[in-house]
């Protein structure tokens, strides 16, 4: 298909976009699915029995909900667990703090404790060549800002992913950071670290904003403050988790995928609302909108409950390797998954004519105050690996401005979520979703086509 | 003495009393000490090794800052340690939720599991009559109103206090409570519970907000849901700790003893920086800016750092018994525990002329933005023991609308302090302190003389 065709099959009129995000609008059916899984299933670390039951949870409602197909499509993974986390300030000032271990730590098989060396952040950790490290604790204390997009998660999310490996390699017998979380509370925040090829594994945790401060204030007083470690996690072997998928199918058979979906797994310590129950509500009540309007789109809706995102896009890559002979007919993936603020922008990957085509779509966003806004750092997480094989995508951007007060803690729970920021949402999804779904607009540059 | 003296016998003068407010803002003292006992002791539960070391912490600081005389009290107190807490919803929605049991509970003797009859309120607990709580577990589900004065704690705190043994007459095997806190964060909130005479104790705990907020959405679904409920902590014999007193002795002996004060335990799980390691440091420091002025006051002045309150009020009760032969030279009383917001009134038992004759230090305190009001609930309560002893009070009162936010949680910790707010207080502490000490005011109501 040439991309000059894009003017000629436009996608959906005004007129049955402003009726879809009426539609949308109505209720809150999004609600209604984030307090039920959140509270049904609660905690679904990725091969837990919690995990287990949200996929049933989620096949029995893309089922009730009149999906045209609903399937599993399995994720080989490999199995870690949380048994124990704690950490004790020993001599005059003894005193226990916050920590929660990182995703893909080890244990530290009964209590170590040695020296803490304070670090500012990941390039003063990664400028150590000496052997001061050695037999030591590093503690990397770097204070996350705050921002509407999240942007500060960047620097942060480093130094929970790398830094253990490169406290490993010089010597350090464990880390422990400040969290990657913007709150003052006593929630530690947890998320994945990356191992590095080569570097052995060393037990990591994150400390809680305040007790982040209150470990500095205490090395302030006494350098070498002994810091004991009890982590009991990690892995044992390999399990089985699924990407749930429902499917709309389309009317002309092989004229496209559209896929717009959500993690349906969630850290161990909170219920997973806004992490990311509210993306998993959003996807699948646009979808479930869509549907109750009876017509039936040209090509085909997928929406996808991701499994195992938290621990590495685990199901994500799965579903890109596994569908890889789809891929082509992708047509764009988007994804949920920053939260449950409303929606300001909308980003995506297609450029010149492509993004012309897109305009009908941008007029539809505009009475839900959501406006194209240029660049951006890619889709949801989840739509990575299909964009590394060449899908489009869409970025709905939320505003994330509270989202890492909770985000990895046992405080993303349900009465974080703001019922009244969810319709704006649905319609947003719904609305991008269709405009793709009842179209032959491409958005691939033309080279790719 | 009569009543008629006070106006002749005037306190402080309008200029004395402009300098000492004025150097009493000067700096941040208070902050120092909070932040160095909140930091070097962190938690420290009456009769815990941490509530040892800071009874070494007060003794230091009080000498330091040059206080005449130093001593401590002992106090004998039922020894209650906290190991584990757990509570599991059993079954298809499986999952943990944050407790914390509540101070005098005692464990269950490992894993018990039970149905949950939830109540809104402790009258409709009081209300029944049949045997329906027999062997079940009552949750009642009471959410806290927040106001400035903390006006919700009276219905919540009595949920708390009177809940388990009303429970436990009714025959029920546990009380579990939404916590007694206006926030929304996953932290329970401990305290204590109040044994009723004849009525054997049950196992007794508080649930978190969200956690409340979760076991009802679960009820509604499944009303015969089993609890589970794993919780070790209890009585161990009894211990030693200590008021420790520091005084400023009056250049006129028997003229009288003015006490200002707040208590030195904390409950275990946070550092008691708000509850109530603010008003140590606001009163300690009030106390040491008046003995930087150099000047003797007529009167002795007690800054009293009270022992085991969170436990019931141990060290206050000691205090006014051992110091029985005392109370009637005790001519005020004041105390700060409602957290480290700022202050807006003061209210007093005084009445009649007495209240007149203090109306030089409400105009001293006008600057502050502090002005006399009627009424109120009375002075803090380590002063309730003298009070009961006929002693007069100053309550100075102070902004609490987010003291319950983090009260008696482990996220009572020093961020939740703004130390701009410290100082004001610090003056009008130093203001009626010493208001009281240099002058033959005398606030009993002439038939008390
Ligand atoms: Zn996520
Ligand atoms: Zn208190």
């Amino acid at each position: 298909m040439a991309i000059g065709a894009n003017s000629a099959v436009a996608g959906p009129d005004a007129d049955t976009l402003a009726q879809i995000r009426e539609h949308a609008l109505s209720g809150n059916l999004a609600f209604e699915l984030v307090e039920s899984l959140t509270t049904e299933v609660g905690p679904r670390l990725a091969g837990s029995e919690g995990d287990a039951r949200a996929q049933d949870w989620a096949e029995a409602r893309m089922k009730s909900l009149g999906f045209d197909k609903v399937w599993r499509e399995p994720v080989e993974i490999p199995h870690w667990k949380r048994r124990h986390e704690r950490a004790t300030v020993l001599g005059e000032y003894a005193q226990s703090l916050h920590i929660s271990a990182l995703g893909h730590s080890i244990g530290t098989g009964g209590p170590i404790a040695a020296e803490v060396v304070e670090l500012a952040d990941l390039a003063a950790l990664k400028a150590i060549e000496d052997d001061r490290l050695n037999g030591k604790i590093v503690f990397v204390n770097h204070r996350m800002t705050r921002a509407i997009n999240g942007a500060g998660y960047s620097i942060a999310g480093d130094i929970r992913s790398q830094g253990p490996s490169e406290a490993a390699k010089r010597g350090a017998i464990a880390f422990v950071m400040r969290s990657a979380g913007t709150d003052s509370h006593r929630f530690p925040h947890t998320g994945n670290t990356k191992r590095l090829e080569g570097v052995h594994v060393i037990p990591s945790a994150a400390l809680s904003n305040p007790d982040a401060e209150q470990l500095h204030r205490l090395l302030k007083r006494k350098p070498d403050l002994q810091l004991q470690l009890d982590i009991d996690v990690g892995f044992d072997g390999t399990t089985t988790t699924h990407n749930v998928i429902g499917e709309i199918s389309g009317r002309v058979p092989g004229s496209g995928i559209v896929v717009l979906g959500a993690h349906l797994d969630s850290w161990d310590n909170g219920t997973g609302a806004v992490d990311d129950g509210a993306g998993i509500a959003i996807t699948m009540a646009a979808a479930a909108k869509l549907i109750e309007r009876g017509q039936r789109p040209r090509r085909s809706i997928r929406m996808i409950a991701f499994a195992a995102e938290e621990v590495g896009l685990l199901g994500a890559k799965a579903y890109a390797k596994d569908n890889a002979q789809l891929m082509e007919r992708h047509v764009v993936g988007m994804e949920s998954d920053f939260g449950a603020g409303s929606i300001y922008a909308i980003q995506t990957s297609a450029r010149g004519t492509a993004l012309d085509a897109l305009q009908p779509l941008f007029d539809a966003l505009a009475p839900l105050d959501i406006a194209f806004a240029e660049g951006g750092y890619g889709p949801g997480p989840d739509i990575l690996p299909m964009r590394d094989d060449g899908v489009p995508w869409f970025a709905l951007k939320q505003n994330g401005i509270d989202y890492f007060d909770v985000h990895h803690t046992a405080d993303d729970t349900l009465d974080k979520i703001v019922p009244q920021a969810l319709p704006q949402q649905v319609a947003a999804y719904a609305l991008a979703t269709w405009f793709m779904a009842d179209s032959q607009i491409e958005l691939r540059a033309p080279a790719d086509l």
